[in-house]
């Protein structure tokens, strides 16, 4: 349609010769990045408003050669970006990208398809179910529960609490919470548990002041008499407990709340019990992880984020529920120019039928790649390995005084907190976010801070295949050199 | 890490040479895939479970050489992919991926980072707003407008209403809709409205039986009389409008609603107004387009999807919105381990504060790969030339009795009927059914049913830059020649 190197003409697409060009120039580009990737920056130098700065004010009137789309994309791009997939990026979950998921990607790209039905696109949607089922044999979830592909987390909490709204107090599909007489429906929470269910229940219409913080135990673990007390408490008060959301794996600890507890305790109240396993479900691919994930079987729905931790890129989030039936009573809505492409009498699933979201990419071909190129063995034994190092930089950590660990290590989730003796708490405070900015403004490491017991402390998140030891060795020693520094420095005053 | 050939070792990802190899491999599938995809079959011959009968039900124990898995992506997958991308592929709104597009997503699968705020992905969230202020300038919306990137339209739809259900009460945030004396809260949209909407209305507690479905006059606009007569017999009844959902660009038959006049109408009962121009958006890009859009820049909030008309593949949606910090306000809510990482005092933008989702992918990169790449007048020439192959289908459809068109043609959407004389109209629904099917199963075309006025419709929807005055001269033939078979079997009897 076009000769290579002339702009794309007026009606068509790139010219088949140039394409082709162009596909191994960016699978070149692809490799060299990811061979490159140890020796980057890992943020960048970068002003807001710099990356703009470098790019028109408008789009250009007339197309432009892909070689100097391409050239911009090195010149203006790659310098803000933060590389989540370098091997010493070890903020929030780490980064999951590998290269049998990056495959994926290209051909689910390629293909371009929607999935909302079987009939639009029979392959996406059943290997989507059968990559579902893989994942749910992998964790050791029974198989009462039925999968369900969303983008994230968030997404799969709203469908969750959703759907135990509907059965809390029915005909919400029809009616909404307008002009009835209800009683307020609550949701606890451990303090630890993850934002995202507040984000749930402002969308829902039932308010983040019904989420109940429950207090945590010395291991921020959900305090299941706290718990107890509480609903005790709301139903004194003619509230109705709707939903547990209990979590596997919090975002700062990984803390595992006592599922089987929770799930008495819902089954008592007949409240929904939703377990946030995002980031912790993945450890049930090891038999030692099971026993850690106990009680998770018994919950009416589990998120589980294969991008969070089983090497899945963005974003790939599972919902798997024991009652798909409510799911698919709120959402099954199927418009006329549908029809004909939905519902094959009970052979196949359409999966628009239990969400929100109607055009549905082809996740489910960058899952199966990698849960195929690494094998059930090999996915443990990169979950084991992270966990391993978890434990090495703990002992790290034990053996470098003034830093403590804040909390035992669970699964790939290391938090510390440099004490400096005669040092306010609040400054130090102060000290391990100071580090944390000063590791990270290196360039050459990356962790994040949260706070645990009301005291700031430092995090590191294992989740990259890339990431050895010898990273590890490095961070920690750029943790401990900047620690020093400041320390010596003394007190951070406020401000 | 490995050599080439051999499974992915237990620890690591896949060795250097090994991935540049395997990128390049992909490179040449991709580009094989594109130069076959006209002589493809578009819809595949494959019965429901025939894609799953192909691969083991259990996932592999060991990791599989990359080889075998891409021989079984030819071999079980693609078997069962409906090729949306394939020129004769004229159903929904049309495949939009093009060369472009694709080395995009490319390099955002590679970079695979996480654009939650500035700081965790500058240059994801830079490039972002630029797009989205590229895109506005080409369809005409004024700046007061902020764009906001989501996945899909129906998640659009969701958040705009959440904005305009604490615009019209109050304290959802916080409080929720129960136990409160609160008027319900109705939502109007024209017969031929998306059921996003619906869902949306399901999810945020308001109840689908609280969308009124409005009238259309004889081209399927909204009745403007029929709307104000809706929201005086609510008022009349203690409900309150809350918003009023405006299409401009139907699913059916891309038809606009009178959108100066809702706005009026919105502007006097101080509703939100909606536009979803999720579709007919992209038709702003033609100046000669603009005046179907009158009134748009009226609105509250708009939808536009670049997946559907911009040559943006799925999924890239935009809320464009007078409104943002009613999102903002609604669902900003920093967790303590995103707390250095936002809010750079009003200096950039963290998306995560506009909205449910929290991990956000990279995806304002392919748009900006078409945008640059075809340039503004390139997306203008594209989308004329398929409101020119819409009209010169209209004509041929009007040139060959008994069809006819069922709607005039707007922008790049024809429906039509076959209605050969003495048959009922319910025969000819289902003859016109048929007729869709027979073509979708000989593999060489594929259209969509709907139904306009009771009536069942053939539709055909122009979106991809491949799809040429040949290949809708060969999908309108096979539909003649269907139709003519079928005519000539004499009408169809129910079931």
């Amino acid at each position: 349609m076009t000769r290579p190197g002339e702009p794309i003409g007026p009606l068509g697409d790139v010219g088949s010769a140039e394409m082709r060009d162009a596909l191994h120039r960016m699978a070149d580009w692809v490799a060299d990045y990811r061979d490159g990737l140890p020796e980057r920056r890992i943020v960048p130098v970068v002003a807001p408003g710099e990356v703009t700065a470098g790019l028109p004010a408008s789009m250009p009137e007339r197309g432009e050669p892909l070689a100097d789309i391409l050239r911009d994309l090195d010149d203006v791009v790659m310098p803000g970006v933060v590389h989540w997939g370098h091997p010493a990026f070890l903020g929030y979950f780490g980064s999951t990208s590998n290269g049998p998921a990056l495959l994926g990607e290209i051909a689910a790209a390629a293909l371009n398809v929607s999935a909302m039905t079987w009939r639009t696109s029979p392959a996406a949607t059943e290997l989507e179910t059968v990559v579902l089922h893989w994942i749910q044999q992998l964790i050791g979830l029974p198989d009462a529960f039925m999968g369900i592909v969303y983008d994230t987390a968030s997404v799969a909490v709203l469908h969750a609490l959703a759907a135990a709204r509907e059965l809390a107090v029915g005909d919400v599909r029809k009616d909404g919470l307008i002009g009835r007489e209800l009683p307020v429906l609550r949701v606890y929470a451990s303090e630890q548990a993850h934002s995202s269910l507040d984000k749930a229940m402002i969308v829902l219409g039932l308010g983040e002041a019904n989420v109940v913080r429950i207090a945590t135990d010395a291991l921020y673990r959900m305090d299941i008499v706290a718990l107890r007390a509480a609903i005790a408490a709301d139903i004194e008060r003619g509230r109705r407990p709707m939903a547990v959301i209990a979590t596997a794996g919090t975002t700062t600890s990984a803390a595992v709340d006592p599922l089987r507890e929770i799930a008495a305790v819902c089954a008592e109240q007949g409240a929904w019990m939703h377990v946030d396993a995002a980031y912790g479900g993945a450890i049930g691919a090891l038999p030692e992880g099971r026993a850690l994930l106990q009680g998770m079987e018994l919950a009416d729905s589990v998120v589980v984020n294969p991008h969070k931790w089983l090497f899945v890129p963005l974003d790939f989030s599972t919902l798997y529920t024991r009652r798909p039936a409510v799911l698919r009573q709120l959402f099954s809505l199927v418009p006329e120019y549908l029809r004909g492409d939905a519902g094959t009498a009970g052979e196949t699933i359409d999966y628009m039928d239990y969400g929100i979201q109607l055009g549905r990419r082809f996740r489910a071909l960058k899952a199966w790649m990698v849960l195929r190129a690494f094998g059930a063995s090999g996915i443990a034994s990169r979950i084991r390995e992270h966990c391993r190092l978890a434990l090495h930089l703990a002992a790290l950590v034990q053996g470098e005084p003034p830093f403590v660990l804040a909390t035992p290590v669970s699964m790939g989730i290391v938090c510390f907190r440099c004490e400096p003796a005669g040092w306010s708490d609040a400054a130090r405070d102060r000290l391990n976010e100071a580090v944390v900015a000063a590791v990270n403004a290196s360039g050459t490491g990356y962790l994040t801070h949260s706070v645990l017991g009301g005291r700031t402390v430092q995090r590191i998140g294992f989740g990259n295949v890339l990431t050895t030891e010898e990273h590890l060795h490095q961070v920690w020693a750029q943790v401990v050199r900047e620690s020093r520094r400041l320390v010596l420095a003394g007190p951070i005053t406020e401000g």
